[in-house]
């Protein structure tokens, strides 16, 4: 009952599409309301790279998603409380999700040892030796204080066997348990992750025994790891009928847009991802069309915007000829303007597939992007 | 006649402070109007490095300052032209001012010739040998269509003979004739420009032969290229007095506090700079009490602002701890954030000066600027 009532704060369920489990709803947090579906910019440092706070709330982003493990490595979460905590030390006064730096560890590979209590490994920043346990870094994150918090888990790699994966659930859902005994912060909202790799029924049991543990929101993880795009949504698949309806459900480390459409019809409500961020970086566009990359000749006289009909400030005011100057010269300016493009184009895109959801048109919002995305190339 | 009739239309004198010769006046351009005195961020490829036009607008820069060298270097005036012009590839709206690369050219040094007809030098991008003459420059700038331009000048060194710095600002004279004979587009307005390094004489002289000319605006070149203060001071003193009233003046790459103070007071009106641009790409921030490092690992911890009393956004947003943690992990935010405050700053203290002298209080207002600049370090 407890559980119930308090999962029912967290987030209320304002529609649903007939057809699928996409929903719409807003995610209440002590710091706002993120309308879902929602996308969270990745700020892993603290800070959303090449954008400003200020920019974000132009964008419309609702909820950021900073990692406890590069926090801890640098500046250190101790430095962080000092500063008054995440959200006085970013700028950001809304919604703030940690990811716990699990994925974070385990790719470190050679540089960290495994075992039932927690996980040791050398920071890369100066290759110093940590650990961390489902405890500490339930601790590390009340000290940095964001509204929504993961857990350690272990993601397992990609391929995996059967037998490993089914381990790594396991170790996961245990570690759960011990991060939820470690939680004492009632005023943030401990998430419990679903593992299982591209196994179904590993997904269903890890799905059903996290919920069991009674939390007031999942996010699913192991996804985007290399496996076929058709293994991933198998894999959510699996996993959203054994979690409550009335938790909010997030997809670590998705963010492409055919990926999003897709996982909001399969009952995802909220997804981070570096892609939009990442690629502005590497002079690339998101377009309906395609990925668009800025640094090729034929756009150098091009006096047309990034993207026709898209609205963010780079479209509206620089020409694809400008942009790709900008880039071509080091300009900091061309890497924040596609930057905003991208981040725009995504948040964008949860807003078309929300506004569908509120007005009962998913299913035809749903097939006239996916057909959209199908014409173009590798968005 | 015809030429004053024509500076009038340029700028405006509004008020004067009796006691020296600042004067606050509006510069107008067909982009819109310049409160003088002002200060011009460089956007030497067409962008302000790490900010955007939206941001500087914000910060209610009022003018920006592009270079012709670097722009047809890359992308070359014809891709400008074909983007649109400057302004419409800058995505600035505002008032424009093009620097012809007079400096920039003979800063390469090895890498140029100078004959009585022009410079031929080698690109600093490819290595490519081009050509400036008087003449192309103007066409140079015509076609990049800035609203103010700067006619090809001859740059003394420092130190340099009086004998060369009297050669030098010859050329620059005949040169200035022949940019004005080049010059068709009304639409523009052409600078004459002031050479002659630390002599007061040839300075003199070089004033009053380059206003015999009849420009609609000046501008004093050649300070700031290593020279004391006083004998950049006393260049300005030698300068200004042979200089038409009604006609705007600019000195060229000019732009620490103190020294925009005192020029100022020497009755310059608008400067351009890039030490708030680049010392903030050196975690380098801009204070009354002088200059500030944030790598220093004194400010890890710290939760107060760069500069207290400031209003920019970084400074009522993040603490000086936050900023260094941006710095020390290589976030672009960091140095975006020291460029809004460094720019805030400047354009800020332009405006306290400009206030000043309209309210007759500009006597006090230098008097306590230059007290607390010396009070702290080498701002």
């Amino acid at each position: 009952m407890l559980a119930a009532s308090r999962a029912h704060q967290v987030f209320e369920v304002q529609a649903r599409d007939p057809d699928s489990r996409a929903r719409a709803g807003i995610l209440r947090t002590r710091h706002g309301d993120v309308p879902t579906p929602a996308f969270a910019p990745v700020a892993t440092q603290g800070a959303v790279k090449a954008l400003s706070p200020d920019e974000l709330t132009r964008l419309g982003a609702a909820l950021l998603m900073a990692n406890a493990y590069h926090l801890q490595m640098r500046p250190g979460a101790d430095v962080v409380a000092e500063l008054g905590g995440l959200h006085e030390m970013s700028g950001w006064s809304g919604p703030l999700m940690t990811d716990s730096g699990g994925y974070q560890v385990f790719s470190l590979q050679e540089r960290r040892t495994l075992d039932p209590d927690g996980v040791t490994f050398r920071s890369h920043v100066d290759g110093a030796v940590h650990r961390f346990t489902p405890e500490s870094v339930v601790e590390l994150q009340q000290t940095l204080g964001a509204d929504l918090i993961m857990p350690l888990d272990v993601c397992s790699a990609y391929p995996v066997s059967h037998e490993q994966a089914a381990a790594d659930a396991e170790m996961t859902r245990r570690w759960a348990e011990r991060a939820q005994e470690a939680h004492t912060r009632t005023d943030q909202v401990l998430y419990g992750i679903v593992q299982g790799s591209v196994y179904p029924d590993i997904r269903g049991r890890s799905a059903e025994e996290t919920a069991s543990l009674g939390f007031r929101a999942y996010a699913v993880g192991g996804v985007s790891v290399g496996e076929p795009k058709p293994d991933m949504l198998a894999a959510i698949d699996a996993s959203v009928p054994h979690l409550p309806d009335d938790a909010p459900r997030h997809l670590l480390g998705v963010g492409h847009p055919e990926d999003i459409v897709e996982a909001v019809a399969r009952g995802m409500d909220t997804f981070d991802c570096v892609a939009p961020t990442r690629w502005a970086r590497n002079a690339g566009a998101m377009t309906m069309a395609g990925r668009l990359n800025l640094r090729n000749s034929e756009h150098s006289r091009d006096r047309g915007p990034v993207d026709a009909g898209c609205d963010c400030y780079a479209c509206r005011n620089f020409s694809r000829g400008a942009i790709r100057h900008l880039v071509m010269a080091h300009e900091i300016l061309g890497l924040q303007l596609l930057t905003i493009h991208n981040v725009h184009f995504v948040i964008d895109l949860t807003r078309r597939l929300r506004s569908a959801i509120l007005e009962g048109s998913f299913g035809a919002c749903r097939a006239e992007l996916m057909s959209e995305f199908g014409s173009g190339t590798a968005c």
